[in-house]
């Protein structure tokens, strides 16, 4: 059902021509998402220059019963952000970092603000903001902490929730909460943000955020190690973590079909070891000290496992070159994929301890669903968070294959739900997991949420037919 | 009102002679806390043995609109399990560790354990829980995290919001989530044990958590570094801080008059400089590397501060005796205190960068409230979290002194507020902190709060009067 124009209109005058955008090939873009599943529809891109131009809009819908659609940069990957009716509530021209209070190790910033831009802004004030993801160079802040983005630092920093320390939300009804603080301590009460953050703009609208910021890494060793399979690549992990601490920054599982996918297609992909191994691990520490001895560090860990039996080979990179060559054949893996034809995914996690044995029954259970699949399970092994993706049998149909994902994805979610794990590690839930969230939560957990969302959102304007929402 | 009889014979009927308790002489301790403000009354304490107990109690009380005042080790400091009528839910029976997985670096463990035992399991499995606070011989795990307890450790490891990793809660009707999860990365929903950590208590009763383990320390240097002012030893932290970042354990600051109290009343506490000096500051790196060199990186940066003119003279401890020694000049301060009369007490928190100008700005307001009062502002630097607190001036009443303590509250509380602090950085809100809720509270956040109270717990039966509930 369309908004009616006196409503639209009075949206139009808040924000004014260049809040408003509703030429068809401008809106466009914001009805769709990457991986092209979903084709929204939506009466206006609603473009806010400020917190009070967020929260007149959002009033004037909720008094209307018009859905908010909150938008970051639209990188998201479960539909969280496709409109279907409504407005779109773009928060890309809040792009003002407001302050950056380099001793308190915090930094206020407004929602629309590209992640790769706080980064910059951060290093260039001699600080460290660790969230860093593939999409860095367009995701937009406030995107990020609604969907609490991972990203390949969590292992040492965490998620986007940790690294919060306060919130500013323009609510369902258009009240404006400020809840922007930089505090590391504070039991004043219900600890709000959290309900926000993850909450993929079904609770309200976050406009800005005060961030931490972290020490900036100034030493840094990387290696690589073989093994002969996941278990001895977890034990690899345990001894590291327990070695090096909050030094480890990234633990890599790369399994040979990987590499070998790397070899094949991508320049600058150089296996490291003469000999062909079934399994490799890229372990990162970093230090704020150039001169801390991490590679000594490593070195120990290293030589302890090669004795031990664990691994049967190790190299240690002695140069940055070095260091982005063996990085090189982790980030390449996705784009390998792409040349060796369909690829069905997951973004699952199971408690890290269990690594090896979700792999291993996993792949028996899709190797007998579908004869011949090539199963390329890597990732963030330390967080327990496996890219469980699937190549296609070789010399199959594509869409044949294809055609398999739900069969496939209810598969391993089955199993992985039965081992304590979770169906969506990363990425949330948004449209494309909400029959996940039906079959796999609790009727109380289900409840729970459905409490909350109706508590906050009695009207049910924020991003319908989200997460939990109806 | 009095529970009706036939609900308490129905709760005793669930929980057996060996969870009921109604000797008043029993009775009595639970309905006081440790600094005697508050004399409670209940119609029976109740210690359930299990989940499943405290389910059917809880559904039973909701049911008759009976009040549920949960308490673990009764430590808390704002009579926050302090009854007024209703049952006291005791967890202390339920103290089993059901789980620990050191390779996974999680336990799970009931809400009666006390915080000292989850310690020493963790250390037996080579692990470290890293929780650490005064009270940590008596208090509970389930009390820790219905207030968020901070401790000595937030530093390095946060508080307890940032140890966890899943909990168990009989919710306010009876029900029981089972949130128990053991992942480091899980986007599926609303994060809801958010809700309940901090919640003291008025949302639900937490019956179980899973903890994140972390690597045991096996290196530690302690220094103690002497400077002019408060600014001086906000510079060493930042120093400190940036230098030596996730090794940083603690920093603490500590006013001369405090190691004069100290020297003045107790054995044990020594100066270690030869000349007196205004402030010192207290700094601890630890790894978990027995030979990582953590006193040549201290030594590096006292070094640099002392060339730059920060920091007047540092001492480095070279042996566990001599840190236990640099240590009980910190310990000793609340002990040394009450040798000098009646101490108004302040539990709050600023940006760590404006806690110097917060120490000045309150130290001239209490001043010309109270003419000689001695001011001792010490603490948890690095968390922004100073216990300002007050001795009273010399040769006078201390009752008269301590009359003032509401009147000398308030002034510093509007302080701390003005500068975007917290009025109770730690020991939550309780009873005893509601007035500063209504004070110092947004319309907006007081309206938010009452609305998640109001959609989880409609009977208003959890531990009522707490927080925020009428």
């Amino acid at each position: 059902m369309a908004a009616p124009e006196s409503v639209l209109a009075a949206i139009r005058n808040v924000v004014g021509p260049k809040g408003w955008v509703d030429d068809p090939a401008e809106v466009a873009p914001h009805l769709v998402e990457e991986r092209g599943r979903y084709q929204g529809t939506c009466d206006a891109v609603v473009r806010p220059a400020s917190t009070d131009e967020v929260a007149a809009v959002v009033r004037l819908c909720a008094e209307a019963g018009v859905p908010v659609v909150p938008q970051g940069g639209n990188t998201g990957l479960v539909g969280g952000g496709v409109p279907d009716g409504g407005i779109v509530l773009c928060l890309a021209r809040m792009n003002r970092i407001r302050d950056l209070d380099a001793l308190n190790h915090a930094m206020t910033v407004e929602a629309g603000c590209v992640l790769a831009d706080i980064q910059t802004a951060a290093a260039e004030a001699g600080t460290l903001f660790p969230l860093s993801l593939g999409a860095e160079g367009s995701c937009q802040i406030g995107g990020n902490l609604s969907t609490n983005a991972g990203g390949v630092a969590v292992l040492r920093y965490g998620n986007a929730r940790d690294l919060v320390l306060g919130l500013e939300v323009v609510l369902p009804d258009g009240r404006v909460w400020d809840g922007l603080r930089a505090l590391r301590k504070d039991n004043t009460g219900y600890d709000l943000k959290h309900l926000f953050i993850g909450a993929e703009g079904t609770l309200g609208v976050i406009t800005a955020a005060v961030l931490k910021l972290f020490p900036l890494p100034h030493g840094q060793a990387t290696a690589m190690a073989a093994a002969a399979d996941p278990d001895a690549v977890l034990a690899l992990f345990g001894r590291a973590h327990d070695a090096c601490g909050d030094q480890l920054t990234a633990f890599e599982m790369i399994p040979r079909i990987a590499l070998d996918f790397g070899l094949r297609h991508l320049p600058g992909v150089v296996d490291p070891f003469a000999r062909v191994h079934a399994h490799y691990a890229l372990v990162e520490l970093t230090s704020p000290r150039a001169d801390e001895p991490l590679g000594p560090a490593l070195e120990t860990v290293l030589t302890g496992a090669l004795e031990d039996g664990i691994i049967a080979d190790a190299v240690i990179a002695t140069s940055e070159a070095q260091a982005g060559a063996l990085w090189r054949i982790r980030e390449a893996i996705p784009e390998a994929q792409k040349h060796e034809g369909g690829s069905i995914k997951h973004d699952v996690s199971v408690p890290t301890s269990r690594v090896p044995e979700f792999i291993a029954r996993a792949t028996a259970l899709v190797e007998a669903a579908i004869p011949g699949v090539r199963v390329v399970p890597f990732g963030h092994l330390g967080d327990g968070n496996v890219h469980f993706n699937l190549s296609q049998p070789e010399a199959t149909d594509t869409d044949a294959f294809l055609d398999r994902w739900e069969d496939v994805n209810r598969i391993v979610h089955d199993l992985v739900t039965e081992m304590d794990g979770s169906f969506s590690a990363e990425h949330g839930i948004g449209r494309l997991k909400r029959g996940e969230m039906v079959r796999y939560k609790s009727a109380v957990e289900m409840d729970l949420m459905r409490t909350v969302k109706a508590a906050l959102d009695p009207k049910g304007i924020m991003n319908p037919g989200k997460v939990v929402g109806g």
